[in-house]
């Protein structure tokens, strides 16, 4: 543990080690809130997939609501850093949607738990719920002011075209990525279908466009 | 309460007062789930609201997850007739979504609860919440594919614009018609702000266009 820290901050473990543990019990707690929802979860439960002691996850975490919380925020954090690296350097505001879309998509086929989670979180940790969509709204809302104002894409409401483009991709990846099949037809439910992507990113460029249509 | 109907279908009052007291039960359903959700929900207290016996209660639902998933369905049907009513004679498809956008948002900030009641159905009655979704795409791909047909509008795979143009409305919905306002804004909740409703539609209209642009 870390040296005069504790006082400061007790739950807050800086050590390579315990940031390891605590990060432990997180996934653990990921795969059982995802699996089980907020209320079937237990304690006890995260603590025998993630393979600590009851007394060691209350290093880490007051309770089973705050370590939801907790778990809302980081999948928040990760998605934002993952879409953040993913839009570095793209040259317009069609690549930036094409290459975050591509991300979150990834990020969700890889999480596909953190969906339930996410949900569930609007009734048991709404605070946490609302910051993890006005956090990333924010950031889309200046990336698509910044390119309305250099005259890139089509002045429009850019809030109400980033909980647009939100939407999609919410939707998109619950119907391909996080809901069975429907009607018994069969799916690849590992990744996007590469028709449904190319539709939905020349729907959205259309959308963008500066261009004049009818 | 009917004559002969009872043996082969016990729980489906089809007399007007048993209709009544079906509705009533279901309206009140409607308000302590969407306030209290599925777990904290009560028998009692549905009963309580509507003004009924907990006896009347068992005559037409047989336990709380069957109210609940009976809520889910009806609350699908009511949404969609009020669309099909709301864009019947539109005279092109840009028409037919303005309207049946209209008349979504207008269904939403009446019955503000079915938002947490549909969302929590997936974890709680997943054929309902389901079944929900894929009839709204359904009539949305039927649509999308006859316009895309006729070149009125870009062809693209209707599937996926289906749920392009569900996710839009839902998060439109969410963030102006459910959530809390944010970081203090003061907002207006009754309805949707015009600006955001046609930026959105503004949006939609581009994206579906079938003239090329860049």
């Amino acid at each position: 543990m870390s040296k005069g820290n504790e006082t400061e901050n007790p739950l807050m473990p800086v050590t390579a080690r315990g940031e390891a543990t605590r990060r432990k019990i997180l996934d653990a707690a990921e795969e059982v809130f995802g699996e089980l929802g907020y209320y079937e979860a237990s304690i006890s439960e995260i603590t025998r997939r993630a393979g600590v002691a009851q007394g060691t996850y209350y290093i880490y975490f007051h309770s089973k609501r705050t370590i939801f919380e907790e778990l809302v925020t980081d999948i928040g954090e990760r998605l934002r850093a993952e879409m953040r690296a993913a839009i570095a350097g793209a040259p317009d505001r069609i690549e930036v949607e094409r290459r975050g879309f591509r991300a979150f998509f990834n990020f969700v086929a890889r999480h596909r738990r953190i969906y339930s989670i996410v949900q569930e979180a609007e009734r048991v940790a709404p605070e946490a719920f609302y910051a993890y969509y006005h956090k990333i709204s924010q950031g889309y809302v200046r990336g698509l002011q910044e390119a309305m104002d250099d005259g890139t894409i089509r002045k429009l409401d850019p809030e109400a075209i980033a909980y647009t483009l939100m939407g999609i991709g919410h939707f998109i990846a619950l119907r391909w990525l996080i809901w069975p099949p429907q009607g018994g037809q069969k799916m690849n439910n590992d990744e996007l279908p590469e028709s449904v992507f190319e539709s939905m990113i020349e729907f959205i460029s259309n959308g963008l466009s500066t261009h004049i249509s009818g």
